[in-house]
């Protein structure tokens, strides 16, 4: 993969060789996730789906591989104020564990409103979680401000290189285990996970596709490659909660480069989809992760038979609170 | 493991090669499921636990194995007119899906009352489905006016030899890939899992301990082993769906022989127990599942940490009707 030559920028952007990096460095922090298949769910499809399971990644999120690349590339000195992000979910949860894990302090911007079980877990692990207003605006002016405290460093949730890096890796694991996939999908919202994701698949074989699935009430990825430009999404409302965020600049170049195409989905079929794999499956999943699947019970993918492997992107849910006991 | 010799009497009863038997006689029907373990659940007890997957067993449930036993321990003349069972639950399933795999009719006599989610399942697995009284003299009336229709055999549940060789493959191969345990627990209902488990975990190494746990409120294994003979629970209420029935006589035998403790559970601990196994393990068991580490976390076995392996019975969950929603 060579995207600066590619989109014309002399700047030299994450490639395959930094995913190659970022294994080897969080080989044995993270966990080689199972990746699973089940008959019921290829016969209701019509395809062969290979879930790689990151709901049973550390933090239960694909976002430790991310977090924990960045953290771990840090020397010393760059590591010792510690990192700070603002993130109402996973990465949230996720730097806090790396960071707890290289011994530096996670400084956390959380929205007021995040899911409780997502604060709790973060303070969990040992994270100095500061709240704020729920807009973009406070969560920035916090972080600004705490920074200006502590001499910190940001830790973007997807629009940061080794971020990116750390994501691809999930894909590296996939493709080494099922190598003769056709097409492997991820949902996205700020693009790490799809743009990681994307630089592998494309460096492993060129005819395999990639493609994005996001919900239609956060369809900004769809639209910003329509545009050739970044559409920042306006108050989406999806339960689809880890992809409410527009893509980052970083994300959208690689994404423009390497993804095939991103599909959207509505609403219902994702809570069908998640459903579906949690009462024939019996692993949890969150919304976000369901988006895939509920592309392809929609049929927004290809003709015939495929083999699919799908990035199952987290699994943490607040069981309180399910969307099928809203309904009923 | 012998019995007859111990117990005094003159009829063989179901030992170590009667599972050996089952293990080679359903290995290609059923799904070798994975052993999981899971630090914060270790650190959460005090003990290295080893959690035998059945919920990912086919129909969710270990039910299927000896179900599948009895089915393919017939031989051609015996299964023409098809099989039959009375169950509320996983049994249902477990009979439909096993009769199918034989090319068999099975007929399934259902309580009215049984949850929605099994009803659709045993239908949907092709078996003749006919409801009745929340009773057992409705269940075994019904019953008894369809073998005389249709000459279909009984398998039942738990009190039969077959299905109990069938249900400890489990432990078998759980002990092939753990075979350092200190302890191996299962919920105990009938006793067909606990029974099969402790006849495996005692040939493999007397040192083993096999304990059954079970709801305070269906505590009738407990009160049983304690007087010596079978007392059957009277109206027992526990959210542990699967472990409302009294022990079956084969099954009381072979218990009272080689298991050595029988410890009960609080409804509370049941949820709690469920509510971490979700969040944390992210997968789906249902309450029965979490009797045994509900007893854990009660403190309820041995002192000093200890390597355990649980049977996770089983993972179906009517999930539109949650403990944890009923309660907040």
């Amino acid at each position: 993969m060579n995207h600066a030559a590619k989109s014309g920028s002399l700047t030299r952007l994450t490639g395959i060789d930094d995913v190659h990096m970022a294994a080897k460095r969080i080989n044995n922090l993270v966990h080689r996730t199972p990746v699973l298949t089940c008959q019921a769910l290829n016969e209701a499809l019509g395809h062969r789906v290979f879930l790689k399971c990151e709901n049973f990644q550390k933090v239960g999120a694909f976002k430790f591989r991310g977090a924990c690349n960045a953290v771990f590339s840090l020397d010393d000195a760059e590591a010792k104020n510690g990192v700070i992000a603002h993130s109402s979910g996973n990465h949230a949860q996720a730097l806090a564990l790396a960071a707890r894990l290289r011994g530096i302090p996670a400084y956390i911007v959380m929205p007021s409103n995040a899911p409780q079980v997502k604060k709790d877990a973060v303070a969990g692990y040992g994270g100095y979680i500061t709240f704020c207003e729920p807009t973009l605006q406070a969560r920035e002016s916090t972080q600004d401000k705490i920074i200006q405290k502590t001499g910190a460093r940001v830790v973007h949730p997807y629009d940061n290189d080794l971020v990116i890096a750390g994501q691809g890796t999930a894909a590296l694991e996939l493709l080494q285990e099922v190598p003769d996939l056709d097409i492997v999908m991820t949902p996205v919202g700020g693009g790490g996970l799809l743009a990681g994701t994307a630089l592998v698949v494309a460096s492993f074989n060129p005819k395999v596709k990639t493609i994005g699935a996001e919900p239609e009430a956060a369809d900004d990825a769809a639209r910003s490659l329509a545009a050739g430009h970044i559409i920042p999404s306006e108050n989406p409302a999806t339960i689809a909660d880890g992809l409410l965020t527009s893509l980052g600049s970083r994300n959208f170049e690689i994404i423009t480069d390497s993804v095939d195409s991103i599909v959207t989905v509505s609403e219902a079929s994702i809570v069908r989809a998640m459903r579906f794999v949690w009462e024939r499956i019996k692993i949890i999943i969150e919304p976000s992760a369901a988006v895939p699947i509920a592309a392809l019970f929609e049929k927004r993918v290809g003709q015939g038979p495929k083999n699919i492997g799908i990035i199952i992107s987290g699994g943490n849910v607040d069981l309180g609170s399910l969307p099928w006991n809203h309904e009923s």
